[in-house]
């Protein structure tokens, strides 16, 4: 058999010789040796060394591959015809290069028409407009509660279709707040336990850490939100547009405003079974005066403000009639605050000033511009590690972009801006910066309900910042598993050791015994920790070696911790947890949290026998407490960006880096649409640069 | 020679069969017959034709690729290895697609990737900040003209470089607006024969026959705007941001009013030696009552204003504190106007609602969703054929959009229209409708710049509605060649008979005869005609049967036309002459038309003899006068699109309709961006829908 192979090969071999001749036969009148014939020996090796019956595979088909092109020269032989002149590499290279082209080319074409085939089904003809039942007590809801409003027991499309129909059975959720926060939850619920409802008077998610691009026009607004009924319809939730005014923990009812179309306030009340407070912060005016003369970056219609103020300006600084230094004036940009906000949008700032206004706007205006950051501390972004913000803060001197640090604002007026700064020596100075535009991002402070629900609350609220929660996340000072609050408006109490004594106080009264003559052995104090931990899992990380500490506490070297070296245990461990940062990073984890818990609680509850649960602490007995991961910070600086990953790590860079934090957030975004918009976005400030339009568009 | 070839395909037969012997030899177990015979012999069969040397060459090519396949079996059989099971069709296919999908996917990375590199290289760094030289005159503009105010000689970026100082030696071209009209100009302008200044008080130019679209977010806002400075780059051209208030045309002096940062109005001259009014026109308000209940659609601002309405009613709707009769009132959409622009907004409102609306709103809305189209006339689209307005009208019945022909507005209030209908018996019906949003789109007036601009030239201006100027667009009364008016601000001005008649009693004065016993022969009424053509290109398809025509009007069959038989002839012309459309598509005709014109003026006056020039008429002798071409009118009327192509000429049609619609703007749009723009939109709302957000994004 294997003979036969090998006459093919000589046959082929002749072949290719005599093609050759006929070739020279041909091309008589070149003086040139036939340029077939190196080809034709190589194919003739190739034939030979598949003689060799144990060539491996992968190489069998190389070489056949190679054979696959040779037919081509036999059958043109054969017809008689002149040869082709042998192709160049390049001619093959272009042929090669036309067909992927091509069928690139077909492939997107053939996507595009499948895109409109698609499209076409997404016109609709007009809906049948069937009927709808909506039950008496929606259209027309009862009074009640302290203030005898209306209270919203059913909504419109509660009794729409038999689904929505089972949810009204539902425990009520009610969710105030549309941010990280109550989104992350949303995502993570189950469909078919809670009746939820969202209440809050922005109805869009909007992706915060890239407001300051949209400011400037780098991605478009609406490419930052995502409907929150969107989000909402895979639970089939419900959203109602208002603001939460104030919640009656005993009647269980959120009393929500909202302005009608005549402009009047209209208060109504929404029952809940359980609530979850989300609804962020507002900003910190450090009670500075002037503050109307400054923008605030919180929400898309600050940043469009933002956006119209910034290219008003420059407008004007056009104009022949403008004096010179009003000019100057109008082109200095003043941003109060050196966090990731303030920033990042001086960066971006720049980026528009320096890209797109440098191309069709008069030189002169380039030469004027000023952009200036104020920061109170010594450093901007002094929450990150300090070589990162010593490069931000080298980045900025080469981008001659103005950072004030030590100074802290004292006025802002309508064309200036008055601060005192702090020179090396300990003097303080007052200074003034004429300015044309001022941000205000210092940081963030209570929001409204916030501060009306800690009044109410009393003394189990202490915090002048936030709400205060246990590390279930459950609001203290309200009914256990009915209120809960995350994110910006909420912090996780940490006081540790005012906990574990009184529940050692407990312990201590169930075995007769007097806590002041507790004494705990290092077994017990073993389990002590464990609970501790189990109660405080942002304290895990202190408690790693126990002995070591058991040892350090146990001043009288008694073997065993005193009630007192107890305290001063957990009291030392307390200081050493700081607490959360107020970021979108910690709020999507809570949020996350809540989600899981709440899937789990509306199923095992029923389950749970009476000796699971103590102190009737459901959350307790079904779900761990609460743990935050922190997963580093990243800002955009100016055509670079740094992240800091934690514990001293930390990433700078160029252009990659720019790319690196864009994906970042990429994968962070809310969806498949958000994700498309976004780089949509990108590509049309690559390919067209930011707009530069007034009104913005 | 061919006797070779001959060998070798029996050789190959041979192999073949060997092959194939081989082949059941392994499988000789199988009970089947080899499956290889059939194949083997189609191969010799083609071998066999290929020894016929007169084989055309696409035969011999198709052969030869089916030969190429062939030698897969050989190689394989050389390997002593089991032969490959004959792939399916189904297996070739797989192969194959996944081939092109690779190849396709592969293309669309490396577009991706290239993308990543061109962007990368967007990215400016710090732009070096060179001296910038700006002169005395531009910093300090000197004082002067009837009110003394400072008059701008030089801008801040005429010295900035060689080229920008070359082009003050030039004309100053002053174009006021930056609307359709200006901007078709702009594009014409060669880029170095005028200094052009550009005078709005916007500086973007909007493509507004997609404005409807935009205001339900079917497009952004962005794709549709183009910043004048970019248009202006190529030109080298300037933009002042301000507004047009008065033209002293004797000092050729244009008065620009600006709002300084102070809120306070400062005014200057800018000095021309063309000038180009192109301000537009303001909307209609047919001194109704209470137009400020109601929404223009004019602007971006318009537009957003209108979304915002819109979103906000919706969410009202949805709260259950609202009244049933209240939701029904916030839900009844009010058109006023049945013009395209009525029409569209109509359609895209329904749109809207009907499509995205009903996703995730309580269906009860959809239920509740009113849509009334007010017009005054007994059709909608009554400009256009009246079979296709009849088409829209029912269209729009089975979308359950309410029409209301022959009715009039007689006040808008806050919460309801109050209209008179006519009933077909002519009997005057007031009627209300409760509405909770109402768009006037009912035609244009004069805009305030205009109005001041003929009160001042006085007699020769006789049009209430807009500027007249002969048909070289020059604005009647104004010093020749100075002043020019373009699109809706500006009417051509039609009385041939006027002007032919004082032109004529011209040419009798000359002859010395009296105007009155001027008799025209045919051959000279054919002289007469010609100038006619020539001077108003409109009234050409009405010039056309001369010798009918004289015929026609010569009463007294005298052979000749007298002055009153002349005057008659030309009357009768000049009725038949409508005025040109108030549309995008004449302001951009107009445009190109003056651009075309002025380029030629550049360069041809120096060399023209004082001969070629009639009555100092430099225009007339360069360039021949402004002729309409009507290429049709369309319309969106949701799902569907209505084409009037002219002289009775129409296309209605569905999906495919609204695609050619699409197309035909998209083609219109002003460059590569807005195009990439506007179709990433239209891809955006295929597949994710329009955005429901309240602001709106």
């Amino acid at each position: 058999m294997l003979s036969q192979p090998g006459a093919v090969a000589r046959q082929l071999l002749q072949i290719a010789r005599t093609n050759c001749r006929s070739a020279s036969d041909y091309a008589s009148a070149s003086p040139r040796a036939c340029p077939h014939t190196n080809t034709s020996f190589a194919h003739t090796r190739q034939f030979g060394s598949l003689l060799r019956p144990s060539l491996p595979i992968h190489q069998l088909k190389s070489t056949r591959s190679q054979v696959l092109s040779a037919p081509n020269q036999y059958t043109r032989a054969l017809s008689g015809r002149p040869l082709p002149q042998r192709r160049s590499v390049l001619l093959n290279f272009a042929y090669r290069s036309a067909a992927i082209v091509g069928t690139g080319v077909g492939f997107v074409t053939v996507l595009f028409v499948a895109f409109f085939f698609y499209d076409s089904t997404t016109y609709k003809e007009s809906a049948s407009f069937g009927d709808c039942h909506v039950s008496e007590v929606a259209l027309e809801p009862p009074r009640g509660g302290p203030k005898n409003l209306p209270i919203i027991e059913a909504l419109l499309d509660d009794d729409e279709n038999d689904n929505a129909k089972d949810k009204k059975q539902k425990p009520r959720l009610v969710i105030l707040g549309s941010g990280w926060g109550s989104v992350a939850l949303l995502k993570q619920l189950n469909p078919d336990d809670y009746h939820v409802t969202v209440i809050s008077p922005k109805n869009y998610f909007l992706f915060t850490p890239m407001l300051p691009s949209a400011t400037v026009g780098t991605l478009e607004f609406r490419s930052l939100v995502e409907p929150i009924r969107r989000i909402l319809s895979r639970i089939r939730g419900h959203y109602l547009r208002g603001v939460a005014e104030d919640v009656e923990f005993s009647h269980k009812l959120v009393e929500v405003s909202q302005i009608d179309s005549q402009g009047e306030e209209v208060r109504f009340y929404v029952p809940y079974d359980k609530l979850v407070i989300s609804v962020g912060s507002s900003s910190n005016t450090h009670r500075v005066k002037g503050l109307e003369n400054c923008h605030f970056l919180k929400d898309i219609n600050d940043a469009r403000k933002i956006r119209n103020q910034v290219m008003r300006n420059v407008e004007l600084a056009c104009l022949p009639t403008t004096k010179d230094s009003e000019r100057r004036r109008l082109l200095s940009f003043v941003v109060s605050g050196g966090g990731p906000t303030g920033v990042e949008f001086a960066a971006e700032l720049f980026d528009l000033l320096n890209e797109d206004l440098t191309r069709n706007f008069p030189r002169l205006l380039r030469n004027e511009i000023s952009v200036h950051i104020i920061q109170s501390r010594s450093h901007i972004l002094n929450t990150y590690d300090e070589a990162l913000s010593k490069y931000a803060e080298e980045r900025f001197v080469r981008d001659q972009i103005d950072v004030l640090t030590n100074s802290r604002v004292k006025e802002v007026r309508p064309e200036k801006i008055i601060f005192s700064q702090k020179a090396d020596d300990g003097s303080v100075v007052t200074k003034e910066l004429p300015m044309g535009f001022c941000l205000w991002s210092t940081g963030v402070s209570q929001a409204e309900l916030c501060q009306r629900i800690a009044a109410k609350l009393g003394r189990t609220q202490n915090n002048r910042h936030a709400l205060e929660t246990d590390t279930h996340l459950r609001l203290n000072g309200t009914p256990l598993g009915d209120v809960y609050a995350i994110g910006d408006c909420a912090t996780v109490q940490n006081n540790s050791a005012d906990n574990i004594i009184s529940f050692l106080r407990g312990l201590a009264f169930k075995h007769g015994k007097d806590p002041e003559t507790l004494e705990l052995t290092f077994s017990e104090w073993r389990n002590v920790a464990n609970a501790v931990k189990r109660k405080f899992p942002q304290a895990v990380s202190h408690l790693k070696r126990l002995d070591k500490l058991f040892e350090a506490f146990d001043k009288d070297q008694s073997g065993t911790l005193d009630f007192g070296e107890l305290r001063e245990l957990l009291k030392q461990i307390d200081s050493k947890l700081t607490s959360l940062p107020a970021t979108a990073q910690r709020a999507n984890q809570q949020g996350i949290y809540l989600g899981r818990k709440f899937n789990k609680l509306a199923h095992c509850a029923p389950g749970l026998t009476r000796n699971e649960i103590k102190d009737g602490d459901v959350d307790d007995a079904c779900y761990k407490a609460f743990e935050y991961h922190h997963l580093g910070s990243l800002a955009y600086i100016g055509n670079s960006a740094v992240f800091d990953l934690g514990g001293g790590w930390g990433i700078t860079g160029g252009i990659w880096a720019v790319y690196a934090w864009r994906s970042a957030y990429f994968a962070q975004s809310v969806g498949v649409r958000t994700k498309f918009l976004m780089m949509m976005d990108w590509l049309k400030r690559g390919l067209f640069g930011r707009g530069t339009c007034t009104p913005s568009p």
